[in-house]
């Protein structure tokens, strides 16, 4: 895989005077966003996608999501600016329980306060409006609790955000959220956790593997576990019944996985993320869902994944008849894959036929796609 | 609710002088078998049922089902006898990784052999045959693990079962094999695990509880979590909102539930019972599905349960097709339940109606029946 560079990467520190607020209460000052640029904005900046990522994503779109990204692709980076910006609370660059508290000098770990989806999304907004000077984005897109993000910004911002596509993203169920609480219990469970406050070379890997694999069970679905690992013997010689350590197939995959994420992430960074991905609600705070969602100006595409057990199509597919029946133009679509949750990165290239005819959804844009389309067959 | 007594307790010890072999390599000596009986064997020794528990159940069958048990229940106390015997492993009075290890004089601890759902049901035969004298089984039933062990007997000890219930279990699924080996990670991460050596005051209760908590969420559904929690925070008063502490109600419950299981619990058991659900194939040691399913002689009545991801209905459907496809009487029933796997518990009520034509199906017996039904309506 040839990864696309991004044309700009950079950092953006804001709220250096006043301390930027947050739902949960707390507060940071200032605040850092790192983010990254493919393609270039066009005189009038309308031209501008902002991708949000999941919880284990970065600002560097074009790395997690290739197959979107890039001359061509349905971010076609000749004609889009599609801009990534790593969230709060993460540890990809933008302010996080890793970095420097600066009344303390010393990293936030386990200081470093809640945030909510919607704090992620009024950061990037500062970002997107007072720093880029991109009044409107042509489209706003995510999967997971980037697609919380999207939903967030078709809500906040109104008149910001011209097209929003959400994948796999709902309020979390109850179930949804049980499994959260057992990952967060993971990692906390850790004696390495030490309220947060551990050091880098002392971190709580066990606990956060363990958390990342039941992540996967939940990211997956049950017939592609079956169809790649059926009943087979750990894959290194494993003999599951001759002895307690000795592993089936299925739970050789999970450890490799979860230990190969033990080296990108952090545990502070995916308690926050967790907990945001919890709390997040469609209903802005003290309003019905009704009210919140009559905000809306954006036209909507809300995919569901067929095989998504963490967000079931069916929540999905209510959520955008509760937006059609407030008269919001929002369009429901289906990505067949077997890959449960993960279906937006493991079939994104499924996406696109979704995708594209929300972006060229104007007369104008309609006649140059296809223009462009008849030029591309010769 | 009324626990039924059971008519008799006792232990059974068996395997003093010859070594039980076990199918892992390991082996016990001797052997104890802790059991109860409800209702009392006929001259003919021959209105015996055998109740297998799951899990964390007991020999005491009426405590952990007491719909199914007792006079005027499906199991009908006043007209068969029915058995419990705590699987060896457990912690509830069969040898299990508490027991003393003669060999020592100390508790097994992680010294306790793996055993297999086969070396359950060999322990089980040697108790039923050798020392209660029952030549045939009226019949086996359980649920889960308790299903896996009621298939057994009938594939390794076909002319000693007349009738075989088994709800909600097939071999797992490689979803199922993933949740299993997590749950035993959860344990085995938690310092006071101590590779199986822990004392009973200093025991690895995080670990249990956790692993407790992920088999919960597989146990029920989510609908049935939706239904239950919501999106609600925990009913002591938590604003998840507020802090990383703070729950959803959700997650209270796993917590509430997982702490009450630690008490009851030995964290032990519970690797080598999981780890013995994994290990269960219906396939008899190198020959096919085909040529153990051959075997079988008993009639048989698999039983889905319409909301279990674990276990779900398309496996166990499949397996009552191939059943009959070798031209066994397996029958397929579905226990319509939004519980989830723990259906077979939480809607017992609702499994008399699928189970008794089974047991009525001789043609006296079916007289009997209808005598006592006519009977019954006066």
């Amino acid at each position: 895989m040839i990864l696309l560079e991004p044309t700009f990467e950079s950092d953006y520190s804001f709220a250096h005077n006043t301390p930027f607020h947050l739902d949960g209460g707390g507060s940071l000052q200032p605040l850092t966003l790192h983010y990254a640029m493919y393609g270039r904005p066009n005189s009038e900046r309308d031209n501008v996608i902002l991708v949000c990522h999941a919880l284990s994503g970065s600002a560097r779109a074009a790395d997690w999501w290739p197959e979107m990204i890039g001359d061509g692709r349905v971010f076609d980076t000749t004609r889009y600016c599609v801009v990534g910006i790593n969230v709060i609370g993460s540890c990809y660059g933008s302010s996080g329980p890793g970095s420097i508290n600066p009344q303390t000098g010393q990293a936030y770990g386990g200081e470093f306060p809640l945030v909510t989806v919607g704090d992620m999304v009024r950061a990037q907004e500062q970002l997107i409006v007072n720093h880029l000077g991109i009044k409107r984005l042509h489209a706003v897109a995510g999967g997971s609790i980037g697609g919380m993000q999207a939903l967030e910004w078709a809500v906040r911002f109104p008149h910001r955000v011209a097209r929003c596509i959400s994948i796999g993203a709902t309020p979390l169920s109850a179930m949804g959220l049980a499994l959260n609480h057992l990952q967060r219990l993971a990692i906390q469970n850790d004696p390495h956790w030490q309220e947060g406050n551990y050091s880098r070379e002392d971190a709580p890997v066990a606990g956060l593997a363990l958390a990342r694999a039941i992540a996967m069970c939940s990211y997956k679905s049950a017939d592609l576990f079956n169809e790649r690992f059926q009943r087979r013997p750990n894959r290194n010689g494993d003999n599951p019944r001759k002895s307690l350590h000795d592993r089936f197939d299925v739970a050789g995959y999970l450890d490799y996985q979860a230990k190969t994420f033990t080296r990108r992430f952090d545990a502070n960074s995916y308690l926050i993320l967790s907990k945001a991905m919890d709390t997040f609600d469609i209903s802005c705070p003290g309003e019905s869902e009704l009210e919140t969602l009559h905000k809306i100006e954006a036209q909507l595409l809300l995919i569901g994944i067929s095989s998504d057990w963490l967000f079931p199509v069916s929540d999905v597919k209510s959520l955008a008849e509760r937006l059609r029946l407030t008269g919001i133009d929002a369009r429901y679509a289906q990505l067949r894959s077997s890959h449960g949750h993960d279906g937006f990165l493991a079939d994104a290239n499924l996406l696109t036929p979704l995708i594209r005819p929300l972006l060229i959804s104007s007369r104008e844009e309609r006649r140059q796609f296809h223009a462009r389309a008849v030029g591309s067959c010769v």
